[in-house]
């Protein structure tokens, strides 16, 4: 989304280098499903893997190449309603709780789709002017950025139409790992706080609500040195922390009606729990982390605990040294792993991580003009920020400033928890 | 449904033949679809062809593999729930608005799974006992009417299916016809009514509903000597007809809040009125019959004609010397043609016909004992009786005293109306 | 409703004096409520005491006064919106929902509103030429009826209201009656059904919807002596009758989740059954009639009984030599009481009896012209027939062929059952 | 809320002086209001007049009275569910959509409540040793705050059930006020930034979501010197505003379908708008302070205007040398006022300011313990931050840190906003 006051590398040939890896690592993802997989939604809220195959190609047909290339005509120009996801400034959408009735275009036609706008920009970017290359380059790398988002969505929709299934299927074929990680006691991480610097300022991509840099002052404070664990939100279940309304936002407590009293995908078999996962159902691994909570589940668990949830400054603070390595998509085990190792662990990939939060505007923040201006800055309200990738995020996808953001509801992607308090 | 007081023709020969030629045709119906056209539930009233490939599978290996085959194992128990439709007796039920998630088993899975039932009943069939035989038969029987039902459920499924899609895919490739018939004025027949026989009583298959044959007493009433037309009901829509509520029944002008003002898939473009057909969209044509009218508008649009309804007792009475002839599936056309000829037409075929009666049970009816009770008995509320069969029904199918029921607000089958009056 | 070939009595005082009674005991109705009781609304389709002393008036002032009168204005232009119930043919309405908001006009107000209309309609009855009375008459008539509706939904719905109260608060002081009556066992009696006659014909008042008198024929059948008792039904529900699905019709099954599983009203301390009635809450005696039943508590009740609902034709066959007389709402109990003495009882009053027939239009019905023709007409549609009045009814209200409505979910009328059967 | 580390004033009389004149004003409001405007609910949000009587008088009784008399016993049991607001560490609640329904205890029945409790709290406040007075003082003062809040939803409560009413009536009688004031322009104030500190850190009464005071960066910022305007919000609407998903949050442009296109209680006869008050329906005045504004159409508004809404932290550093007057309860003008004079005006009073912010804990906020840290903490969710009081606050109930808040849908408060922005 940024697109000033940042130096684009113009380098032609590494851009449609990782052009053509990321939109191959979207097909390398959906590869597992057959075609009845790929046109179903079973939630309004979890879009068909072959509407995310089309919309990321109307992105960059819609947003690069009506704009740059010449003669450019639209490949059919009813996929622009289809296919649009929520950009009222480009026009309408096909509405979002039935991209799931679109049996046609069949996935063959969009595989078509996806190979020519793929042809046709490729050899944009190989034949066109210096000037246009400079040009086009932010909202290649926008789009780009815009597709590995979508690729961690394919998964986590997936899920949720594997899931919805009573057979339980599995989303590839492998063997299920149910051995137990060791535990790993819980330390904590002190900060002094003060005057510190929050959001995205230097080079590199960043999307518009990461900005602009801004000063914050933090009173000092803790974080836990790794994330919360099955285990230990096991014990808030049996220590009765779901019936107790003291523990819980009043939002939370309303959401709780007529819910399952554990997280999403959790399920009791007599006395043995177990968790389904993009692998299949499996015994659930105590010491892995917890994911798939709402952020009513993440802060009852803390106030339970007698900690909080930490402010997204805290969190990014707290990031400023670690370096951004960790359980991405590229492991290919798509489930968050046990922590291993000390010191501060786990910042990044496993699970995402809810903040105390809410997605609000930075100070200076500015919408962008255009559509682009629809990207994030509409969603600043009713959502809470999460930090830091899961294990179905890319790791070039990720930084510290990364600003993730969902309904406190929401527990359809990979999102668990750290603790923090406040110093003493 | 019906299993007593019926001689079965026990011809095993003549049985098997019409097992494979009905069990064919569904396939035949299914043939122009691709696999992701046959998994999605587009509203939940309509369900996957997929499903319906499977459920009439599991009917079969339920109702009579399961009771006669010797060392029966059931073929997948998992699919026991998935494709039970409404039977309590029987077990568990998937829930009815989420087939359409079943993204598995695959469709190569549900073929493999008709072809390996077939064999094994076919195989039965073939080699069982003379006693076997004469008690499957009828279960058979019910079977066969049972996959006729939903033949025809296939195909006003996939017609929502495709509707919700704004491109507006066809069922088949097939080139429009936008001829428009010559009209035909409405002539009047006359019953003189007075004690008449009504239900089923005779040999041959009929379903529970349709029993036990009894008397009633009719006064004297006229019926319409064929069916309404678009061009009819489109005088209608012009008068005003959607506005009066004075034309209208409670529930009826409470369905029509945030309607359409037209019946369900027609559409306007500036002053041309289109229709959309299984063949595509194509100009309405004025003198087919009407077509996709809830119970609510066919008695709207008969008291603004100054007539009424027939009831069922009327219609069964005054079809009681018409051949069972007329536009059926077997046709292919899949959608009503207009009437030729003279005398009382389209008695069968073209539309089912909205009568004024509920769906009640006759004197004297008693549901089965059993899971077959569940198959009407149970729906005999809140539904109205609709006569006839239609252009999606099979000819060997439908009968005079054949009692089809629908809520009063569907529209998504071939459903249109006859007028009557009583006579001065 | 009924104003066509009825001669009508005009003797003006005996009017006039009906006219004062029946609009007086409104008035008695309503004594005992305060202020805040009467303009409560406790559900959507329960109307505040209030809003009926001022419909009714409104019901004589629109259908009588104003066309009538001489030089008639309305009293407040205003009231025609708040206090029309449902006449699109008159005009607009305030909606049903929200009648519980009108905290104004205040009581006061509409008793003067009351006061107002019945001087002025019986300064006209009393003055007007013999050619205005008579074309009159009917239309109070018809009022007065109405008025009497309102009467007993005055009732059922303050009952409403009382019951939501955690409280609940008696709609009177009195002392409670808790004796248990002796019992009286089941007697069925025989009829021979053919050709029979059903409807109004003859003179007096009747609804439309109770017209023409038509032939039906009946099939033989019994009806059994006496209603079904709280203690009979209680057999049901200690037998499991709420969780057998192959009891219960699809509609009624589905209604039933999250439901209750006992009738309206009734109250579980430990093991002691309690019911709530106007005078509050006691103990739950075995031997009265069970009420505040549904149409498919009542159906599923006669199908676990192994019988049936009688059809509206048997009910009114059936209690062709009864006298009407039994628990009306002039002996003030309120509440239905036990069967006492021999032979066919109770047909009149004490409970509703749900038959199994819809209310649909008799052989030649036709809606009456203008606002009347909403009255009855529209709701032939999703309602099923009551016959045979209520301890909540005037005596003077009922008729034999008199046929009340409601839909098969309501329980808060004093709606019980009476079993048949067909004879073998 | 706020009972720690704050030297309670214990001048007993002073405080029994206090709790009699606002509890008497409680009485003052209510006065111009029949019973029957005192029971109805005409929203589930908005509270019937009774219940605030009773339940101010409760929560006087349950955290009070029960806590220190002697000897104490409930007024009545049943009273304890009844009018229990949401403290489930108290109990069971009567369900807050249903407290409507409550037509018993009647409001002559709560004033004798009412006057007892006082009777009984007054009498133990005079007569109790010194030790008890300093324990009960910050009870009466929590309690009394919370009684001004109520009188402020009294107010506003009584608003929606009179504007439900076709009739629009009035609160009052009083001559309606149409004069329109002169116009002002809009001035800016410019604010530095810097290190500054947020909420409530010393003597005197505040609630717990006020506390601890702390330090926060600000960027320098301007803020409006007086509320937007109704002409001002006027030339958002006729500029199309309500009609441009650019200028709106995503949950906005949700909230606003099938939405009126104009503040709550605006109405347009012709090309005339009119405003419904508490005094009734008058032409708008276009130079009084726009009000009753979602936080949607506030936040719309601000980007429209090329503005935004200030932070809440931005509010209080711009409040912190104003003086705490305005237009108040007291004026009992019960409307806002056009802005007079120069400087910053209007930071309190006339209307509740929407803030930037979402309602989230400060740093170092813990929860109270017990039933009282239900009061705030569990709403920090869902919910934005407003400042200043407005025309139905007490002068003496407002502070410069005070957060109210509300759902950002929430209209029927007396919301309005001030613009800010980013400077330059």
């Amino acid at each position: 989304m940024r697109t000033s006051h940042t130096a684009v590398a113009c380098d032609r040939s590494s851009l449609i280098d990782r052009y053509r890896q990321i939109r191959a690592l979207t097909l390398h993802l959906a590869d597992p499903l057959s075609p009845e997989d790929m046109v179903v939604q079973a939630q309004p809220y979890a879009s068909p893997t072959k509407w995310h195959l089309a919309h990321t190609t109307w992105f960059f047909e819609t947003f690069v190449l009506s704009a740059h290339e010449q003669g450019f005509r639209a490949y059919d120009e009813r996929f622009c309603v289809l296919f649009n996801s929520y950009y009222h400034t480009v026009g309408d959408q096909h509405p979002r709780p039935q991209r799931g009735a679109l049996t046609r275009p069949g996935i063959g036609e969009v595989m078509a789709y996806r190979d020519t706008i793929d042809d046709r920009l490729t050899a944009l970017m190989s034949a066109c002017d210096d000037e246009t290359i400079i040009a086009m380059a932010p909202l290649v790398e926008l789009g780009l950025h815009h597709e590995q988002q979508h690729q961690e969505l394919l998964l986590t929709d997936i899920k949720v139409v594997l899931h919805a299934n009573p057979m339980r299927p599995c989303y590839r074929e492998r063997e299920i790992d149910s051995a137990q990680t060791e535990s790993n006691a819980l330390g904590w991480i002190d900060f002094e706080g003060g005057v510190v610097e929050v959001g995205h300022g230097g080079q590199g991509f960043a999307y518009d609500n990461e900005e602009p840099r801004h000063r914050r002052f933090l009173e000092p404070f803790k974080l836990a040195d790794r994330l919360v664990t099955n285990g230990e939100y096991l014990e808030f279940i049996e220590d009765g922390g779901y019936d107790q309304p003291a523990l819980w936002l009043d939002d939370g407590w309303t959401w709780l009606e007529g819910q399952r009293r554990h997280p999403q995908y959790w399920s009791r078999d007599d006395d043995l729990w177990r968790e389904f996962t993009l692998d299949g159902e499996r015994e659930l691994n105590l010491n892995t982390p917890v994911c798939h909570l709402s952020f009513f589940e993440a802060d009852a668990y803390a106030r339970w605990a007698g900690c909080r949830l930490p402010t997204e400054g805290e969190w990014e603070h707290g990031a400023e040294r670690q370096q951004i390595d960790g359980n991405f998509v590229e492991s290919e085990r798509l489930h968050p792993s046990a922590a291993t190792g000390g010191g501060l662990r786990q910042m990044f990939g496993d699970v995402w991580e809810w903040t105390r939060s809410s997605h609000e505007p930075y100070p200076g923040y500015e919408r962008p003009a255009g559509a682009i201006g629809e990207y994030n800055g509409k969603f600043m309200c009713g959502t809470f920020v999460l930090r830091g990738g899961s294990c179905a995020t890319s790791a070039s996808h990720v930084r510290r400033t990364y600003r993730n953001f969902f309904e406190p509801a929401a527990v359809w992607q990979f999102s668990g928890l750290r603790l923090a308090t406040s110093s003493p």
